[in-house]
Parts: C-alpha cells; sequence; structure tokens
C-alpha cells in the first residue's frame, strides 16, 4: 500500500492506517504524506518506510513506484487527501496500473465522479471507498435480513447522522479538520450534507437495496460567517414507494457521531446506532423485540465474515474501517491469483457508491436552497 | 366530575378515570357513557354510581346538575368521545356553568375550536386539554431549563411520534380505537397527525416556548384502503429561526408509543423519551453528558410540584396524566376558595394549545397533499 | 379503607392512598393518621374524611368502627406506622373482623410475625404485605416464565437492591425516613436488609418459587455511629440446589432505588430492573436476547391482569403498588360476594410471605454478625 | 515478536496478532505455533514468514533468535499457549535475553508465578500480562478519578463477570477453548475463577488501588461431569477497610461476556461495564449522573494517550488489547534507546499483577472449597 496524505499531522490518514495495518494482510509500502516534505519525510520515518519509498509528490510516487518489480511495488494507493484533491492522483494511479482506496466523498463533484468510473471501467482495476459504517457486521447482517425478506416490503425509513463538533466556529480558532471542512474549495458543495450526509444516504441505500429516486430538502447555515451548510434534512422518496427522512447536522450540540437508521416494513421494523454497534434491534408486531448481537452464532455469513471476535468482545470504528481494507485486500489477492473471488470479499463500497454520493450531494444542494421547496429528481 | 363518553368498553375514559382518581381529589360523581343505554347504566354502576347519577345523554346531565345544589353537582365534566364528538357538549357545557376536560385534537375543526375559545373567553370557565406528555415532570424540567437559557439559542429540533400498531388494516378486524380514528367522519382531516402528530407538535411548543410560523410537509397512507393519513413528516419553522423535524407515523411496525424530543441550542442539547420517561438527558459542548432524574432534590420547583414519588421509584403515564387532572383541580378549587392559584397549578394545557393543535393539523394536511411541496404558514 | 399512622407529614401513607385510591375501588373511610392528634385531625380533614370518622387512636377507630353497620364500617386497615408499631393494631383488627394491609416487614419480630400467622389463621381474614416489586406485571411474567419451565432448572441468582441515600449520617439531620429506619428501636434486629433486603428476598423466592434453606452474610454498618447495617451480602442456598448472590446497601453513594433481579437456568437467563420497570430480558442460548414489554398482546394473563396501559404507556411504582390493592379488594369482594376470588385476585403477598421475610432478617442478621462466617439455615 | 502458540486453529493468539499489529510498531518476526508442525508450519506462511523463522519448537527459537544480530531477531515473545505451557517458555526466553507476552492467569501455579517473579528482578527484562479489560481508555479515567480523591473513601465494591457459554458440556463437543480450560491439567487449580474471575479480580485492583486481604468464597460446578469450578462468588476485605462482591460464572445461560465494575465511596460512584466500553457512569449524593465518554476533550492525560479515535468512533476490544501491547512497546523502545519511558506507556499488567492473580486462585481455591465457609487470608 502507498499513501497520499496522511502525514502525522492529519486524522483520517492515520485511521486508514491502522484498519490497514490490523489483520497483517497489508504493508505500508511507500508514500507521499504531506505537500511539505519535511512533515511527509519525518512522517514517513516515524512509519517505518525507507527513505526511497518516501516521495516528494504523488507524481513522482506513481511514476517510481510503477518502474519496480511488480513484487516490489505498491499494489494500491491509498488518497487521504481533502475531497478538492481526490480526483487528480486516483485517475493518475488507475493510468499507472494501481488500484485505489479513497476516503469519501469521492470526488469534489459529480462530473469528476464520473469520468473516475469512465476510467475504472476503462482499466478493470478496482476502487474502494470508505464509507466505514457499511463495514460493521451488524449492518451487513440488517442488509441480510432484508434482503431476505424479514421486514416485508420496505414502507418507512428515518436516517440521521447528529453531530455537535461544529456548533461554533472552530474552523477559526485552529481545528484543521474543520477548516477544510467548511471551505468550499477543498469540501465541495456541500458541508455537512457532504461530509456526514453522505454516510447517512450510502447506509441507507446499502442495508435497504433501495434505490432513492428523489428528494425535498432543507439546508441551513447556523453558525455565522459559515460558508457552507453545517445542518440540514430531507424527505426521500425510493424506488419501491418507500418514504424516507434524512436528517444531518454538525451543530447538534453535545452529540458526537450518532448516525443511526431506522427501517420500517410491513412486518417489522429494524434500528442500528452507530454508537453501540455490535446490537441490531429487530421490532416485529407480533412478537418480542429481538436484540441481534455481533459475534453470536446465529448470525448470517457475510456478518461472521467481517467479525474478529467473539460475542460480548465490542468490535468498534476501527475494525469496521479494517473490514473494508480486508475485503478490498481479498479481492486484490484473488485477482492476483486468479482466483474467483468469494461474494462476502466484492462486499465494501465501489466507484458505483462514490457517484451515488455524488449525486446525492448535488441533488440535496440544488433542493436545499431552492427558493420554494421541490422534488428534485436524482439524474445520472 | 362528570363523564362524557367513557363506557366500559372505551379505552381513553379508563384512563381519565384512573388519572382523575390517584390523588384523592376529585370524585367521578356522574356520567352518561355510551350512546347505548345498557352500557351507560351497566359502566355507571360498575363505577360506583346510583342510579339518578346515570344520564341517558349528556343533554339531560347538563340540564339536571345544573339544577342541584353547588355543593352536590359536578364541578366540571370531562369529554372522551372521539373528537367529532367534542364541540356540542363542550359548549354545551360551558353554557350550563361547567368547567371542562377534554381529550385531544380539541375540535374536529379549526373553525370549532376557536368557537370554543370564544365562549371560554365569555364564560371566563377554564377548560383543560390531555396532551399527557406534556405532564411529566421531566418534560416540565426540560421547559424549565430551556426557558433559564442553559442550552443557550436553539437552533434545531427533531421530534419524533413512532408507532406501529396501524402496521395492518386492523380497522377492519374490530378494532375499535382504529376504527374511528381512521375514519374521517369521527377523527377529523388527519389521522395520524390529528392522532399523535398533534402531541408530538404540542409537546415542541411547550417545551421550547416557541412558535412554530410555517411548515412544508409530506403526508401518507402506506395501508390500502385507509382513507386518512398513518404517516407523515413536517420540516418546521419557528419564531426565533431555529429548525425542527417533526416525524410522525402508525406504521412503524414493532414500536410500541416511542414519542421523543431532541433540542438543540448554541450551548447545548436535551433529549427525553416518553418510554423511559423519569429521565432527561442534558448534552454539553464542553463537559459531560448529564442524566437528570424525576424526585432528585436538584429538580426544580415546578418538576418537584408534578412528582409524587422519589428518585428511582418510576413514574409513568397515568401520573404524567393524572398531573394534568390535579393542576386543573388545584386551580378550580383556588377559584372556588377565591385564592390566587399558584403559578404551577396554572401548568396544564388549554384552550389556547386546543387552539394551536387544531392550526397545525390544518396546516400539515394542507401542505402534506399539495401538488408541489411549499411552506405553508400557520394563520390565526 | 381505614388507616394507621400516614399523616401528611409521612411518606409511605401518601403512597398507600395513591395506591388505593387508583382504581376507584377503594375508599378511604376513616383513619387514625398520627400519635399527634392535631395532625391527625388535619391530615384526615385535607383527605376529605368527617370528623368522626378521625379517630384519636387505632383503638377507639377499631372499637367504634365496629359498631357501624356493616355496609358503613371500613372493610379493611392499612397499616403504615414504622415496624415496632405493626403488631399490636395488626392483631387487634383482625380480632375486631377487619381484615389488614400492612407495610413490610411485617412486625418487628419473627415471633410477632409467627402469632399474626396464628391469628389470622384462627381468624379466616385476608393480610396483604405490601411487597411492591413483585406487583410489577413483568415480575409476574418472569414467575410465569420460570414455572412454564422456559429456563429449565434454575442454576444461579444474583439480586441485588443499591440504594445511596443513607451515604452519610441524614438520620441527624432531620430525615424522618432515615431516623426511624436507623433505630433499632423502631426498625427492629436489621436495618439496611430489614428495609430492602427483604425486598431482595420476596423477589427471588416470588419470582422463582424456591425457598432458601441457608444463607451466609457479611453485614457491614460503614456510616460511622449509625446503630444498625447499612450495607450487606448473602451467599444464599436454594432448596433446589441453586445458588444465590443478595447484595443490598443503602451507602452506593449515587444510586436510587435500583432492585435488579437475574436469575440463569439450564437453558436461559431472565434479567429484571426495578428503574425500567416495563421490560424484562429474557436471554437464551440459542437464540436472540428477547426484550419483553408491559402490555403486549403476548403477555401471560396474570401479567395483564396487572396492566393498566397499553404497551409504550410505561407503568411505574404506583401501579405495581396499586395492583397490591386491587387484588387485594378483588378477593375481599369475591368473599362479600361469596363467589370464588380468580387464581390472579390472590396474588399478592400475604401473611406467608410476612414470615419468610422475618425468618431472612432473624438468619442474615445472625449470619452477618458472626465471628466467623458460617451457613445458618433458615428455621420455622 | 515471536509467538509460542497461536496456530491458525487456535483463539487467543489470532487475537494478540491484531492487537499487535495494529499501531503498525510491532512486526510479528517469527514462532513456532503449534506442536503440530504442519500446522506451525502453514500457520507461519499464512502469516508471511519466510521458511526459516517458522521454528520447530521454541527452544529451536529462542536458541536461533538470539544468534541473529540485534536488529533481526525478534525482541520479544508472546506466549499464548494454555496455562500448563506458560512458565516453561517463559524462563526460556528471559534467560535468553527476550522480553516477553503472556496471557493471564500468568502461570500454572502460584510456585510458578513468584520464580518467574524471580527471574525477571534478575534479569531485568520486561513482561507484559494482557489483562485486557485494564487496557480501555475508561477503565484508566475511572482509576484516575478515584486515585484523584472524586469518590471520597472507597466502601463497597461490586464486581462481576458472567459468562454463559459454558453452561452446557460443550468441552465434549469439540469447543477446543472449553476443553482446555475445563481440564486440571492444563487449565489450573481453577476453571472459571482462573479464567475469568481473574479478569475481574485485576480490574478491581487496577481501578481502586487498593489490596484485597481476605476473601470468603463459594465455588460451584454446575455442569455434571465437569471437574473444575464453573461458578462462584465471594466476599472481598480491602486493606482500606472497604468491602466487595466478586461474581465470576460461565454458565450464566445467554449472558456474553460481561464483566462489569461498580465502586462506591463516601461522596459518589463510578460504574463501567465492558459490553459498552467507552462510557464511565459517575453518580454523585448531590448532583445528576454524569455519563464520561472516550475520546472527549476533558478525559485524562492517560486516557487519552490510549485513545485511538474521536468520541463516538467506539473503540472495542481489539484497541484495549493493543492498548497493552503498544504501551509495552513503547516502553521497550524507550529502553533501546536509552530514554526514561513515560509514566503512561508504563501502564500496562506486569509480573507484579501476574504473582496477584495466582494468588487469587489459591486464596479464593481454598476458601470456594472449605468445609465451612471461612475467611482465607492472601499470603506472599
Amino acid at each position: 500500500m502507498g499513501m497520499v496524505g496522511g502525514g502525522s499531522d492529519a486524522f483520517i490518514g492515520a485511521i486508514h492506517r491502522l484498519a490497514a495495518n490490523m489483520d497483517g494482510q497489508i504493508e505500508l509500502a511507500c508514500g507521499c504524506f504531506s505537500s511539505n516534505p519535511e512533515i511527509s519525510v519525518s512522517s514517513g520515518k516515524s512509519y517505518f518506510l525507507s527513505d526511497k519509498r518516501i516521495y516528494k509528490n504523488y507524481q513522482e510516487m506513481f511514476a517510481d513506484e510503477a518502474k519496480l518489480p511488480e513484487n516490489e511495488r505498491m499494489d494500491f494507493v491509498t488518497i487521504v487527501t481533502p475531497n478538492h484533491a481526490h480526483f487528480e492522483p486516483s485517475i493518475m494511479a488507475l493510468e499507472r496500473g494501481f488500484h485505489v482506496v479513497i476516503d469519501k466523498p469521492v470526488t469534489f463533484t459529480l462530473a469528476e465522479a464520473k469520468k473516475l468510473r469512465e476510467k475504472i471501467r476503462e482499466t478493470g482495476l478496482v476502487l474502494a471507498l470508505t464509507h466505514t459504517y457499511s463495514g460493521y457486521p451488524a449492518v451487513k447482517e440488517a442488509r441480510e435480513r432484508i434482503q431476505h425478506g424479514d421486514l416485508g416490503k420496505i414502507r418507512r425509513i428515518y436516517v440521521e447522522y447528529p453531530q455537535g463538533w461544529l456548533s461554533s466556529k472552530v474552523e477559526d480558532k485552529g481545528n484543521a479538520q474543520a477548516s477544510w471542512r467548511t471551505d468550499p474549495k477543498r469540501s465541495g458543495k456541500a458541508g455537512c450534507m457532504g461530509d456526514i450526509g453522505t454516510h447517512a444516504f450510502h447506509l441507507t441505500e446499502y442495508i435497504t437495496g433501495l434505490k432513492t429516486t428523489e428528494l425535498c430538502a432543507e439546508l441551513n447555515t447556523f453558525v455565522p460567517g459559515r460558508l457552507l451548510d453545517d445542518d440540514g434534512a430531507a424527505f426521500l422518496r425510493f424506488n419501491n414507494g418507500a418514504r424516507g427522512v434524512l436528517m444531518a447536522t454538525q451543530v447538534a450540540a453535545g452529540e458526537e457521531n450518532a448516525i443511526k437508521i431506522r427501517i420500517y416494513g410491513e412486518k417489522g421494523g429494524l434500528e442500528w446506532a452507530q454508537m453501540e454497534p455490535n446490537t441490531l434491534w429487530l421490532k416485529w408486531t407480533d412478537r418480542p423485540v429481538e436484540m441481534i448481537r455481533t459475534g453470536q452464532g446465529y448470525m448470517s455469513t457475510i456478518a461472521k465474515h467481517n467479525t474478529r471476535t467473539p460475542a460480548g468482545h465490542p468490535e468498534g470504528y476501527l475494525e469496521a474501517f479494517a473490514n473494508i481494507y480486508r475485503n478490498f485486500s481479498l479481492t486484490l489477492r484473488a485477482r492476483l491469483e486468479g482466483i474467483q473471488p468469494q461474494a462476502e470479499w466484492l462486499d465494501f463500497p465501489t466507484i458505483e457508491d462514490g457517484v451515488r454520493g455524488m449525486q446525492f450531494i448535488e441533488t440535496v444542494v440544488q433542493a436545499g436552497y431552492a427558493d420554494v421547496p421541490k422534488w428534485v429528481k436524482f439524474v445520472e
């Protein structure tokens, strides 16, 4: 694995390395960790890289790595830069023959996402998008149950993602995470909706298997002087007639990272909340609520495949993140070994999810700032 | 207390009697409990009433009771009929000089609610509306904290009321509760929004002290053949600039009676959920979440006034209900005794809340069935 | 109903009146509410009693009430005095032909309890003991499930009752509740174990249907200068070979009233905690945990009989208390009407439970202060 | 890192590798993973080891590794064999100059533990014992708060560890984990108490900083034919006068891995439960319960040092486990670099905790099978 971004001063890069390390299947082989060469070098050294695998920039890295023998060079690159710097290194990596892992949202614009999809179709390479929350075993169990028809036809969905860390203007007080996320030049058209709304959106389509067809939204900016939305809500309509409410906010003072989803069908409902991620609640019209738990013998094959510890030994965010890396690496290894990847190895977000996420951003922004409310359709 | 409706075959009438009995301050003195005279008589007897205080109809009851000496006749009447049968007995009771307790929504139409308000202003009598959830001590504490400014300026409100009992067409299977609630002739313009949406709406305005100025909504009927909404959601805008999402549904399969509210201000947030009603969560940007508990010494005067048991001895729905009756009866007693009622005695929903609720129903229905989404203003 | 004790300055008397009032089946007819005649009279008036039914002392009350016509005089008396003043009025009431409701522990000594049992056997009258926690519908459901064999043979029981209100010497600071409970002359041999340990003990035997045969205990007094135990723990052995741990403390600083029980058999376990009383957890070795909820259609007949509100409308401590009064009054009414009481009407704690509780106190005190630990057998 | 045990068919070895990998600071360099050489080789290959670093047995491994240049050979060995096979490889590793990580309980007997302690004192090397639960940041926060005196003098401790996986005789049905744990030849004197009781014991002494001075216990074997305890409870007495109850069971049918501790002092209490490990509850006599959360800015330095993700991104069992490895490796690195390790790097269980654990096992077994109950003192 090579890395673009993720210097020792960055947040999400560290998470990616923890997740990639965990299963002992992926080795950090090289990287250009910062536009500041000193930080890049010192970061690389602290990650135990030799000097020659610490690069000045990604152009150099892709070029040099491509010249290395196949069994020495990196197999894929992880791109953990802010949104505006996703597209160019991704395209270049693919052109040089490297697979890609990338943080969400996949690109700065929908147009870029589509071009990236074209490039992936053209090269036949693999892109994994780190929509972490779909990596939890209990989320995969939820998907299984719905696919199996346990809830009956889905009618009503509530998905919410309240955070409170942007309740005041921390971007002016040296918070680097806040700084780029609230900057339209680095974050894109949407603030809150791009940063966390896309997670809520992805989780919904991932679990239900439904597609959103249109939405009506209101976006808000509560903190004075902020340039992007820090809050919003949307009514969603799905291709089977189901209705949803999506709520995302970063000004819910006192909330941590409370993404949660509830889905109701004709026969029952389910509930999953990320802050207690090992529990999935199944609710029924005619019998007791069931508490489904990660690590139990009754879980589905796919949930078990994504579980590392026995029931009662809680798994968390890093394990969910690591599941994306593990499935991605199992898929790559299968390709290398010329074998057919198992269905559960292919279960990670791809460029298709990335394009959907960018469509969501385009759509929710178009709806959310309309003079009068309106239903805006998702378009390809 | 006299009662209109509430025969032994009815649901909410029994709740009213339990609530009224609890504190030993109110005695059931008379009633006409059913349009079926046999049920009325047998019900009245089972409530230990003498034959002469069991009436054939409310007209007779009001007339006869008014003739009794002041210390014998009922002081007020409780009206627990379906919505379409609220207005006439209420008006007549007021005209005969009786105070009124009535279940929500206060009337069948907004126009009736306004007429009732006129009559109350004219007679100077008192009407209590049983928006039960505002009777919980932890809800009153929430109101106190916000009034005191603890959360700072309110920005974002989520209020939800999921139930699942109407997930299938139980109104066709002999469920009397479902039958009238899904019948536009007895329930009114709205189904779910009238039955439970009004509770969520009232709770929001009660706790925050804000007024909703406009809303944008989508109402749905998921169960085929049903004539009224059984689900809906609305974006709310408040007079201080705050934004809300109100969700109410009766087809959330597997949910019981999960009304819950979350309110976020510039400095902190709060959360209250009816199914664990003795806990109020206060969330802060800079310090630990606090778990506020009914019965504790640190609670506000008004919360304590509405609490009967020490902390850890849970109070429930009936106690919240009884708080409305108790405050109403304390207010009446003060009038009888010619003393000034204390502020906390006056803390029960009145005709003003009833009119607001009917305005909500009118507005949400107007918005929720519009061809294109729109913001609909609350009008007097 | 007549009442001995329970003046307007007392705690538990008020709870008894709330519980007795609730269902509209019991009327407070007379009482002697305090040894202070002024408080007694003013209390009685505030409860709407006529002067002639407010008595100077219980001797007078029993004598005078016995002279009244059968349909006027009280049917039973509720005794809500401190423990040392339970026995004499109970015996006298029974001798005068009145049934009795009494707070736990039933008497001051085991010897008194046995004499009371003799008197009850002799008179054929009924005594109800207010072990409130066995009045909750979810507790009754737990009992049903175990009787039905769902958990298999019971092996391991944990029952705990932590409170924190006696963490400092509040009995010296005007806390009347603490004052008599920590006074051996009014409370008896045990402090914490008598006040709340007996509840834990009763709950255990009630739910499991097992009998404790012996115990080994350690009692502690943590607050300096206090004369009775304020904390303790015991190992319990049951007649089927099961083992238990009973923990009770009143110095668990910050705890409210957290009585909780967990019971494990060969096939599964259950858990119930009073502070969320409407939920019963069933745990299984081979399938998901089930959340059993008061008010649901799948509950047993006896649980439903003891439930007043639909699922999701929480019932609390007062409703559990009222269940004892209701079942007691249904039983009395059946006797008056000469009919056979239904099994669920007879489901309230009686003198037999009172004797068991006093045996527990004797046994735990004997074991808990032993120089060396020892198993002490329960003896008749 | 080298590894003894932990072949691809083992459980805890995999956990150790996941934990060691996570932070990218430790590399698996060699191992002998099974007494079955085929499994050892295939395991080693699957961990990407070269053939020459996969050893037939630990004797060979220690000998050969010791001959390698310092910068090539393993720095420490992790021993993940059953209890009876802890002592010999540990002693040999130390004699060869290798630091040691070892699973609990540290040895088969107390005598071995003391010898191991001697060897460590003699060699000056470091041993880390994987009492995982003390690795959680919220546990470290609890320790900090108590050390800081927030709760006042500690009085009452409840520690419990219920599991249900040994509710039936799974050791006869091919469950390898159960097989050695229930076998006195491989597990030692104690079953449940050695396997999980030691964790509860360690957690208690770690958080409170107190020492247990004596205990009174009852050990049980509920599953017929099992040779070791599968359940037990103990009263604990501490060196400051505090009292504790320790409950451990592996026959609590339906429980997962529910280790939990509650500690009460004169001023307040705290509660931590492993199955929701990111929350620490602080309870107070005079103000609201506080919910302390991993990742929050108000946490102590030591808690933050042991946290990888922001609040609301749950950390779990593997992260707690990894904290032991990380602190151990930071300590080793400091030694290699000749610098003074920071206080928080030294915060991992050592041989001293190992000896305490073995003392606990000796003491609880001596007390738990006594003919009559008795207090048994902890002796060196």
